[in-house]
Order: C-alpha cells, then sequence, then structure tokens
C-alpha cells in the first residue's frame, strides 16, 4: 500500500509529496509542528495537541492553515487513508511560500503537510529493561517552548546520544540543571521518594504527554513536583523515566555511567505507565469527536 | 522571464521546484546555505563562500552533494540561465530525504537546491544616509559559526527590527555584549577611533564579506581589533556599519534611540566601503576560474 499525504489541499502519494523550494519552512525553518498518537485509530490527547499547535502558530504569528475543525477531519482523512490503526499522525505549518527574504512576507497563505504512519509506540523491550540516557550541554535557541520546526540542535544531540549507545541525551543547562531531551521530557523520582519533572517555561517543550501525566498524578493523589534537577541530583535518583507522545513512561536505568536505582525500571514509573495507559485507552474508546 | 532552479539534478522553472516533504530540511533545518554575491555575472568571494559552505557541512557531517568543482558548474548555470549580471546566487544543502527520525538516516543522499536572482546589491539611499538598527537579546542556539537554515530565530529578530523601522536587529548576548546583526555582522568605530569587530566563535557567524573587508584592512594598514564590543560602547561609537553579502559596508546612524557620531555616514566607513568596491570590482574582471 503506497502512503498519502496531505499537502496544502490535495492528498497524494507520499512519494510525489513535495513543497515548494521557497517554503520558509525549507529556508528559514519557520515553522511548527505536532506529533499525535494514534490508538485504535483514535487520536490521543488530540485536545492537548492542538492546543499546543495554536500556541505556537501563535507565538511565530503564523495564521492557522486552516479551522480547528477542518484541520481535525483532514487529520483523520489523512489516518484513513493510509489505514493507520496504532501509530502517528504528523502535522507541519510554515508560514507559506514567499520571495527568500527573512522578514516576515505580507500575504502569504501557510503551508500543510499531514502525514500518517503505523509504528509500535513501545518497544516492549524497552518497556521491560529500561533505556539508557547520556548527558549533553544544551545549545537551543532560549524559547524552546514553540514546537518550531528548528530542530537542528535536537538532531545532533540524538545522534550523539545514539553514537554513545543510548536512547537519548538530557540536555543540560549552563546551572548543570536538567532541561528535556531532544524529543522528550525527562523526570525522576529522588532519592527521597519525590516525583520531579522541569516546570513549564521557555526551557522546554511542555510535552502533551507530560501535561497528561500531571493530570492523571493529580487526580489520583500522587504527589509531584515541578521544578528544575540537577544531573547529580538524577544520577543518585531512585528512579528516572521520559515521557512523550511515541514513549510514554519509558524507564531510564541509566544516566551516562551512572546506575539508577537497583537498574531496572521502578515501581512508580511503572504505575504512571499504567495510568497513562487507562487513559489512552479510554479515549481510544470513547465516540470521536469529528 | 521565468526563473529556473537547479534542484537536485535537474534545472526546473522555478515555479515548479520542489522538494520532498521529509526532506531533513525541511522536517529538522537540517541544512545548510550561502549567498554569493554576483557582480558583472562572476561571482564574489567564491572561494571564501564555498570554504565556509565546506566547513559547515563538515561541523554536521552532512556529505558535500556534489564535488566542488561540479558545484562550480552548477552556480554559473544557474546564474547564466537566470542571466543574472548583479545580484545573488543562492545555494541550499540538506541532510537529504528520509522517512522522519531525529538521528542522521544512514546512506541518504544530501540534496541541493540553487537558485539565482538579479538584485541592487546596494541601495544608494540607504548608503548616502545609512540606517537605523535596534537591539534585541540574542536568544540563538549555541553554534551560529554554523551557516545552518534554522533561521527563525533571525527571523524573528529582523522582522522585529523592521516593526521598528530599523534595517538591522544587533542582538546582545548576556554579558551586555553585541554579537551581530540577523544576518549582517556589526561593526563600530569607538569614540577613541578604533576600528572594532568582533571576532570569529561560535557566537557569530563568520561573514565573508567580514573577513575579505578586515583581510583588505590588514593590507591596507588599516588598525583594527577583533574584540566583542557592548551596546554602551556602540551608542557612543564615533560610526557604525555593519557587513553582509548583499549589503556590504552600510553605515549605521542610530542605535535604538542613540545618534551615532553626527547622524551621518563616517569617513572610514566609506573608506572601507571603497576598498571593498575595488577588492569586488577586481574579482568581477578577472578570467573566470571554472
Amino acid at each position: 500500500m503506497s502512503r498519502i499525504a496531505y499537502v496544502n489541499g490535495r492528498y497524494l502519494p507520499q512519494a510525489d509529496a513535495a513543497v515548494h523550494i521557497e517554503d520558509r519552512g525549507y529556508q528559514f525553518a519557520d515553522g511548527v509542528y505536532e506529533v499525535v498518537a494514534v490508538q485504535a485509530g483514535r487520536l490521543v490527547d488530540e485536545v492537548l495537541h492542538l492546543a499546543r499547535l495554536d500556541r505556537s502558530l501563535a507565538e511565530l504569528r503564523i495564521a492557522a492553515p486552516m479551522s480547528r475543525p477542518a484541520l481535525a477531519i483532514v487529520l483523520r482523512e489523512v489516518i484513513r487513508r493510509n489505514r493507520v490503526c496504532d501509530g502517528i499522525v504528523y502535522l507541519q505549518a510554515t508560514r507559506g511560500v514567499a520571495p527568500r527574504d527573512h522578514p516576515f512576507p505580507a500575504d502569504t497563505r501557510p503551508s500543510l503537510v499531514v502525514t500518517a504512519r503505523r509504528v509500535r509506540v513501545a518497544n516492549p523491550k524497552a518497556l521491560d529493561e529500561g533505556i539508557g540516557v547520556i548527558t549533553i550541554p544544551d545549545i537551543r535557541w532560549a524559547r524552546c517552548d514553540i514546537k518550531s520546526i528548528a530542530l537542528l540542535p535536537n538532531v545532533l544531540g540524538k545522534q550523539q546520544a545514539r553514537e554513545a549507545g543510548a536512547y537519548e541525551a538530557w540536555q543540560v543547562d549552563r546551572d548543570g540543571m536538567v532541561t528535556e531531551g531532544t524529543s522528550t521530557n525527562a523526570w525522576i523520582v529522588t532519592a527521597a521518594g519525590e516525583l520531579v519533572t522541569r516546570q513549564a517555561s521557555s526551557a522546554i517543550l511542555n510535552g502533551c504527554t507530560r501535561v497528561a501525566l500531571l493530570d492523571i498524578a493529580k487526580r489520583t493523589g500522587l504527589n509531584f513536583t515541578e521544578r528544575p534537577f540537577s544531573v547529580i541530583e538524577a544520577k543518585a535518583a531512585r528512579e528516572a523515566f521520559l515521557t512523550s507522545t511515541t514513549s510514554p513512561v519509558l524507564p531510564i536505568v541509566r544516566i551516562d555511567e551512572a546506575v539508577i536505582g537497583d537498574g531496572r525500571p521502578g515501581p512508580l514509573g511503572r504505575k504512571l505507565r499504567a495510568l497513562y495507559s487507562v487513559h489512552s485507552d479510554e479515549q481510544a474508546a470513547r465516540p470521536d469527536i469529528a
């Protein structure tokens, strides 16, 4: 089956799907994106993702490429045409096509690309055994709260992790505090048993899985603290894990050379993963909203 | 006349010139670029630009999309097909097309796009009267020495300048020192008469016009210092100017609300502009190297 992509009003064979060379996404990274999990054909945390998309667009003053109801329909149509039951849908919106010049062009229509693919959301071995992360300096810009496509530092960090045999790289600010992974949020359970993740600010991308999980923790009566934590604190932690759309609550058992806890996924991470799983199952079982 | 673009081996009408939606330049800003001035049909400072291109590619471990002699031919062919006598040629190289995933893909061929256009390199009014700049915090990443297409912060800064009625925004680091403009290097002549521009480091893009001008200054026996300078020092300067491929030595007469010197372009900037003009005229008069 050949994949289908939505590109600026048309559903195209993905192999032929293209954008203009003067799309500002290509020349200036002048755009934003979202990745939404699809479970049993349904979008998980769609409301959170579309709200964040609106926020990213607003911060960059890029007009919405279409209304939210229209976008909801396009997302579903791309999922349907690609017969994705469990996987992800990816959408990217840019400021559009204009002769190359830095300032915002006048009267340009934003571009929209949507793709979908099947993907095993969780790797069972990684979930059972946990994964390793390395720590690297955070060299990104000062507006990491915007989910922009200017992902070059994230690419370099992820590559560095993979070459070190790790799954992810935790980025560390000038004060020695962990910001987040290159495509994931960072969490620890401290030696004293405190569940910690860094508070939302311009230093991190406020992950939708992060937000959903904090909400679940709150409703479940699990205590947590949103604050920066240091690499030193993380290496001495009882547990550590990362969250993202494609890896909700993935246990970390190694940070650089330090073994976390007893080297196996810990109980609080396991509990949060189970709770998130209930949450996403619920979303997948609802009548669809669009 | 319709413009022609070179895209991955083909010369295409620019209106139809496209890249795949999974080009990593579009999804990750995973690429670099150069803008080279064309004068009398000849490339100005080509050697400097192609050396910098090689450096940017090497820093990102992107393979050269083609040999340097082949690239030299493509640049000339794009200039010829677009009948550009005075203008610019733009080239962009990315890591290529691959299913979306942060780490470097294996065995992907880099993408190459080349365009050219006529452009008046210097605006006479701006040269005669000088332009204004504003100062803004430098929010970019830590590797500004790489000429990457992750230009979103530069776009935002340039837009901010234009909305403030200024030509450019000078970015300022945490220590209050000017790094550079959003697409230009920054220079001052201090109250004491010292010609100053920030030294090349990961905090700035080492402009080819900057390098050429320093070389000219050295050969001419003009003293200069490469060091950071503060906004305060800049506002008290005798002269200020910016350099770039498209605006070699453009005088600055206003920084935020501060008037520079007597509010008119100063003599040292004028002299450097004349010297650079001799240099580019010489390059335009040479037999072509390719």
